[in-house]
């Protein structure tokens, strides 16, 4: 049989559609949603979509499209022809269509699109004997000829808008719609000279018109603006987008049409209402521009000028529109509608764009409308949307002093301030120095990465539905847009609010959950859910945004076998951490504990003793100040487990750099200046990160190892007994080979066993190690024969495993993520084909011997989603994080969970609450 | 059934013995010996063996030995009353015996001895009644007290020599031998008082005796001397020592007595000749310590004071004997015999300690004499011994002009010219700064570490086995021993040699093959196997030398399957490693390229450039000069493939650092000091070798491996053009992610087509990659779908799989090696369970995906010999090193073949002489 050929076209309309919501891989989620729609029932115009395949050949074959493809369109065009009555370059009945992008993933925005294609100058003439409005068609001929002149032929639009302007000055006029039909002829013919100029024809067939879109839509796949957002949001450029054909409507025809965009529920704070904005008589890039301020939908929104009000049954069938689509794809919508002559027509619905608020707002409610299950809203989140229900407000009372100096649309909640920045380069190079808000007239693709630099974002023009405002929601930053009280002036360099004038670098805050702007710097102050769970300042009671977290939670908890600790080392990061869910201490660095007050001086005359005794002496100083550190972090933890790692870093890391410090310490040791700065230089090291450090320090000097073990312990006994709980778990970092980990251990439980039998008392206790280097993960089989756990130290196993310095890599890991090197940064997301083969040879190696061995991750990697899932399917039994993410860890590993589909065996696989100690008896 | 209980006593004696030399594990080299030698009917004085095990067992228990024990030595002294007719402690006919140490391997003088056990004062009464020689038995008896003391019990052996001292003091006598036997007794007695007064007592009871000295001995395995023996050697601290306990017989006992040392051929120089010294009338340490110079045995030799000459019948049974004993050892043997009251006993056979030099005459000469088959020779060297026939010798004209001061005997061949040093701590310490010569009265096992500093051993004292004779030719250093014109003043810290006068650290001069002393610096000149092959000064027929090596080595080529390469960056380098065998270059690094005349300023401004378009003006400079260093090595490796790596270092490390060149670089390129400074400073790096290097360069400045591909291919049309064949391999090194293959890859090939065209003919060549991060090793398969061979970088594999840095953990892993975490530094011998886990890895990936892909080392390991056998067993094609060793890897190629026992699989991996280049075509 021979195999079927390709299908690379799928047509829709009248209700049938040869696509699905299913086939977003092949048709884009645009091209699928339409057809799904069309198979609902809604009234959408008939067209159709060019597959993603096509995009495949066409970059894969040097930018050539499939021979196949020509006759498939023309069979399509057919259809569409058939289904409107129209033909495409009929001046009599002309049928005009939109070329546009759609790709699996949303990318707002980042493509081209091009309008009214299928007109030329008889199509002209023959439109404005149907419809009698020369105005209209020779405004959308004018338009259509400068989106082709710069998106298909590459002429810049400067020099057709400049004939636009000229046009306006010349007959004194201030609005384009105030340009006489006789003008745009001129000013068409006139683009089409500029074409011409730069050495392109202006194609007049309207199949040559469409055949030119449709290369110059899969071309724009690549396009610079396009490649980076696809970076930013790990869309992989294998993907590639379809090309929707559909035929024009016009919302732009007169005063009974109109064009407008909803949400099924509020995209800013998620409550379920119908949610949007439209204009009379526009086109619907009028209102996502934001050149004009639009209205709101329902009557309660938009008052006198709602939808509901001016189009009364386009507004109730649109309603019932939004119900079906909502409840058929079970999450909230987004729309595109356009009334062509008092008819509504769908043009677009896709899952909506949300701030983390309403994404996780919308997901908890959604369970209990029981819209969906408590998996669907697991799975739905992504874990870092968490951050805006984290993120800090302004302090109440700073807030009530500040000066309130406009109103904008609350696009993006949370509370900013910082320095202004007027361009999107002027943002990024200021970041470097402090926060900044990118204040703009409006934002554009070219500024995302001046957006991604900004804390928050203020526009002058535009919605809630504007580019800003999508991105900046997406992205998580604060953003109020439309404040038409912002005056901006880009060549002086400054920004009138309200009545006071400033300069690019002054100081302004955002409240981007009330649209408010204000005067200067502003304290913010915790969220909600942090002030209700650590600050204790709010009740659980009282805030619905502790709730909506706390709920979710519950879910998380609910699905997932995970444990999640975090990495914390004083005890006011303990209780937080806790507050958050941590279950334990993954990562205790005890070096932090010696940067403090009284800790630093004994610290640096230990390591510059010369023999053991000094070192000795200067240990006992030391290990006071230890024990309470560690006694503080035991009671924080009540009995949780608290995993301690013994001196890490190369000891130079202590060591004083300035004079001033250098001449003080030698005076406090009784030794010249030039005497430590020769210790200095003799602990100088090539590569520190290879160097002398980990469990070699403690190696040459079993004494640290001895008085952090004393230490440790007996903060325990001290802990446990006034009664309290302790459950210590001691590391040991940078073992390579089992034999350090032996001396090590040995060191331990003997000091254990002193203090215990001096003590008269005992706590129960685990000694293990960090997997860092790749000889540990190797040969964990013959670590894991002393090792009561591993933890893997992921941060340094991806060092060592790539060969890459995290401190040295930033600048070329930079050109490594342009030219897909490495698709993320491998020390944000855990590089599973190198550093994730070494994970699971450690996990299983380690488990050969030990069957039970307790496993976990404290690398950075612990608190980062894609992460997260991986050490699931690689069966550790916990991830540590910092505090902040521990949220975000415990959706994640629910995620996991559900992702792996395999809860039972890793349920069977979970570790005991406490694990057995090897020697210490638990204390009564 | 029962289990067997362990034996832990083997007998042996009258010609019957329960051991063998297959059970040297069991019994030790010596004692597997004795037993042979008694099964052979060779006359050995009877005894027993108690077992390596025993002194497992008695460090396991902490320091207890099994119960077991007591009866099975009480019935092995039974068995050797039985046989010799005396009885222990018996006054009337007393058997005493000697206790020594007896390793599996040799470890000459490490550990404790005790003779003449046995005696007490009623043994020493009955013993003078039964040999009427009252100072015989008083010395006896007052050597055994001393040696108890100070071995046994731990009393400071000068407290004993003080004794003798000061009697000798008050009689007015030079020679121990003058004092009377009255006076030795109350020496004994004496000596007995010292060891009271030191907390202990000395045993009466012979029993007692022999139970104290048998555990000295096995303590004595874990002296330092032993355990720093063993780490030189590679012997494991796990194998234990057995214990000999065996009658004494006596060369002292007058002047029908005397003992003696031999050696089946010359252990010097090979030569197979009965060799050997004696003395009348003394003990076997008199021999070896050298306190009396010997004489030979032969007449040839030893003249009217040979054995041939003074004991005529024992001399013909003794040269009877050791060709017996060499044809069934099959190799040369060391004997130790003693002759009392005119009867021989053999006390000890051995593979004897030769020097490199000798070892490799015997084995060539073995095969030649069908004793051994080619692979027994092989197989029985140590590959390092060829460095002995590749060592210095000094510069004929140097050696002419120099002045003789004095003449010693030749004990360890070579010249070497040095400093003097008196002690071995000042050798060791003098030797950071240069060449040293150690000059001792005579060495003792303290003196190794000394002696392993230094490049040659000057001995006042002692013959050709004395100790200095035998370490330094184990170790292969030069040594001239007993020359008797040497006077050494240890207080002053001078020697005078001759009639000159010399202090410390003065320059001298040593011939070891020689045994001349010289005054002064003197040049050194190659060895004649450097002069034959390399300098061409000598003919092949006219160096026995020579003759030898290139014998060797056409049977270790007949038995290898593993090619030789070697790493070279200059046409002298290469030229010289052909001659040595080299099969191409296996590493060619072109960094060192660029630090010639002329290229470092241009190197210097390409990196210091600020635009892509200046870095191409400076790598255009580069280019010619590349080209001919290129060039230069095809001619030289005539068709042998070249690997040539791009560029591998951190840019900076090219850099200026003294403001001198700083100021001169400045100028030439018409920019500030400061502006350079600021450079360097940003190309500082935390972990330079974890930073931008390797093919990082090459990915963010293309036009770098741009400018060395066309550098290469240039150079290789131009030899090939000239009738030259080129066989270019170009390895990208730092490759951790097959992408950065693939895009460094496609430089180098189309840069070659851009040449190939250009030039208008091409030559073959391949495109490689080092596999020496361990992500590249897990990964592979991947990376072998592009890269067409592998070499493993073995030196940064192993740093950063141990997340150690090779420069900064020399002082840390000298700590490791002590405390046996690691046996050997794993950046000398390849770190087999950890970094061999990836090389495997690598290998079986790599191959997985293409079959025959061609995989090499080119770390330092691949000249080391277990390295070199762990490549074999890896499946490697090659293995490349330093010119210098590419006959030692030869020789360890072949043997690691024989050891693998695969000839067969090996030989059908091998590759073929030449691959098929991918792309080009070979040359016509």
């Amino acid at each position: 049989m021979a195999k079927a050929a390709k299908k690379f076209v799928y047509t829709f309309g009248d209700g049938k559609a040869e696509g699905s919501a299913q086939m977003k891989e092949l048709l884009g989620g645009k091209g699928a949603n339409l057809a799904e729609m069309v198979k609902l029932g809604i009234p959408v115009p008939p067209g159709f979509t060019i597959t993603t395949e096509v995009c495949g050949i066409y970059f894969k074959s040097n930018n050539k499209l499939p021979a196949a493809l020509g006759k498939e369109v023309k069979a399509a065009i057919k259809q569409t022809e058939k289904i409107t009555g129209k033909v495409f370059g009929n001046p009599k009945k002309p049928l005009l269509v939109s070329v546009r992008s759609g790709a699996p993933a949303s990318m707002p925005g980042m493509m081209d699109t091009i309008l009214n294609l299928g007109i030329n100058d008889e199509v002209a003439e023959g439109m404005v004997d149907l419809f009698g409005d020369a105005r209209f068609v020779y405004d959308a001929y004018r338009r259509f000829v400068m989106m082709y002149g710069d998106v298909v032929l590459g002429v810049h639009r400067h020099a057709f808008e400049s004939l636009v302007e000229e046009t306006k000055e010349r007959l004194g006029v201030e609005e384009d719609t105030e340009i006489p039909a006789k003008e745009l002829k001129k000013i068409v013919k006139q683009s089409k000279q500029i074409i011409k100029k730069a050495g392109h024809k202006f194609p007049e067939q309207p199949m040559d018109q469409l055949w030119g879109a449709v290369e110059a839509v899969f071309s724009s796949w690549n396009n610079p603006r396009a490649i980076t957002y696809r970076q930013l949001n790990h869309i992989p450029p294998q993907w590639g987008t379809a090309v929707n054909v559909q035929t024009m409507v016009f919302g732009n025809m007169g005063e009974d049409s109109a064009t407008g965009v909803a949400f099924t529920r509020d995209p800013a704070v998620g409550t379920k209402v119908f949610f949007g904005e439209w204009l009379r008589n526009a086109q619907g890039e009028d209102v996502v521009a934001g050149i004009r301020t639009p209205h709101g939908l329902s009557l309660e929104s938009g008052g006198d000028e709602s939808l509901e009000v001016c189009f009364p049954a386009a507004y109730k069938k649109l309603f019932g529109i939004q119900r079906k689509l909502e409840r058929h794809y079970k999450d909230m919508q987004d729309l595109e509608f356009t009334i062509e002559n008092g008819k509504l027509w769908l043009l677009q619905t896709r899952n909506g764009k949300r701030t983390g608020f309403a994404a996780v707002k919308m997901a908890v409610d959604m369970v209990d409308e029981k819209l969906i299950k408590r998996e669907d809203a697991l799975l739905r989140l992504d874990p870092e949307h968490l951050n805006h229900l984290l993120r800090p407000v302004f302090d109440a009372q700073a807030r009530q002093d500040a000066k309130e100096l406009a109103s904008g649309l609350p696009a993006g909640p949370g509370a900013a301030s910082g320095r202004i920045a007027l361009t999107a380069e002027k943002a990024m190079e200021m970041a470097k120095a402090g926060p900044v808000l990118l204040v703009r007239h409006e934002t554009s693709p070219e500024d995302i990465a001046g957006m991604n630099a900004a804390e928050g974002i203020l526009t002058a023009r535009g919605g809630m539905t504007s580019h800003a405002a999508l991105v900046a929601r997406q992205m998580g930053k604060v953003c109020v847009a439309g404040c038409g009280d912002a005056d901006i002036n880009y060549s002086a360099g400054t920004v009138t609010v309200g009545n006071s004038e400033y300069k690019e670098g002054d100081f302004l805050s955002l409240d981007g959950s009330t649209g408010k702007v204000l005067d200067g710097q502003i304290d913010t102050v915790p969220s909600e859910v942090v002030q209700v769970l650590i600050d204790k300042t709010m009740k659980p009671k009282d805030s619905a945004v502790f709730q909506t977290y706390d709920r979710l939670m519950s879910f998380a908890d609910k699905f997932r076998s995970l444990k999640v600790r975090t990495n914390a080392d004083q005890p006011d990061q303990a209780v937080r951490a806790i507050s958050f869910g941590a279950e334990g201490i993954g990562l205790c660095r005890t070096e932090h504990m010696f940067f403090g007050e009284g800790k630093i001086g004994p610290m640096r005359q230990m390591i510059l003793a010369e023999t053991e005794k000094d070192r000795r002496k200067a240990l006992k100083k030391l290990l006071p100040l230890q024990r309470k550190d560690f006694a503080g972090l035991f009671r924080a933890m009540k009995g949780k487990p608290v995993t301690i790692r013994t001196l890490d870093p190369p000891l130079h890391e202590f060591l004083p750099q300035d004079d001033e410090e250098i001449a003080n310490l030698a005076q406090e040791m009784g030794v010249t200046a030039d005497d430590i700065r020769t210790k200095i230089r003799l602990l100088h090291e090539f590569n520190p990160m290879l160097g002398h450090r980990g469990c070699r320090l403690g190696i040459s000097y079993p004494e640290i190892t001895e008085m952090q073990a004393q230490a440790i312990f007996e903060a325990a006994i001290q802990v446990s007994k006034r009664g309290g709980e302790v459950y210590p778990e001691v590391m040991i970092p940078l073992v390579g080979n089992v034999e350090e980990l032996r001396l090590q251990e040995q060191i331990v439980r003997d000091t254990a066993e002193r203090v215990f039998e001096k003590k008269g008392a005992s706590v129960p206790y685990m000694v293990g190690t960090m997997i860092e280097i790749p000889r540990a993960a190797l040969t964990a089989d013959q670590i894991a024969d002393v090792a009561e756990f591993f933890s893997f130290g992921t941060n340094d196993l991806t060092q060592t495993t790539l060969g890459m310095s995290r401190d040295d890599s930033r600048d070329f890991l930079e050109k490594y993520k342009d030219l897909s090197i490495y698709s993320r940064n491998p020390f944000e997301a855990i590089d599973q084909d190198g550093v994730g083969q070494l994970l699971k040879i450690g996990v299983d190696r380690g488990r050969q011997t030990k069957k039970d061995l307790k496993i976990g991750i404290c690398g950075e990697h612990g608190g980062e989603p894609t992460s997260i899932e991986f050490c699931q399917q690689s069966g550790l039994n916990y991830v540590s994080c910092s505090p902040f993410r521990v949220p975000i860890a415990r959706l994640a590993a629910a995620q996991a969970m559900l992702k792996s589909g395999t809860k039972k065996r890793a349920a069977k696989a979970k570790p005991k609450a406490k694990a057995k100690p090897r020697k210490a008896a638990r204390r009564r």
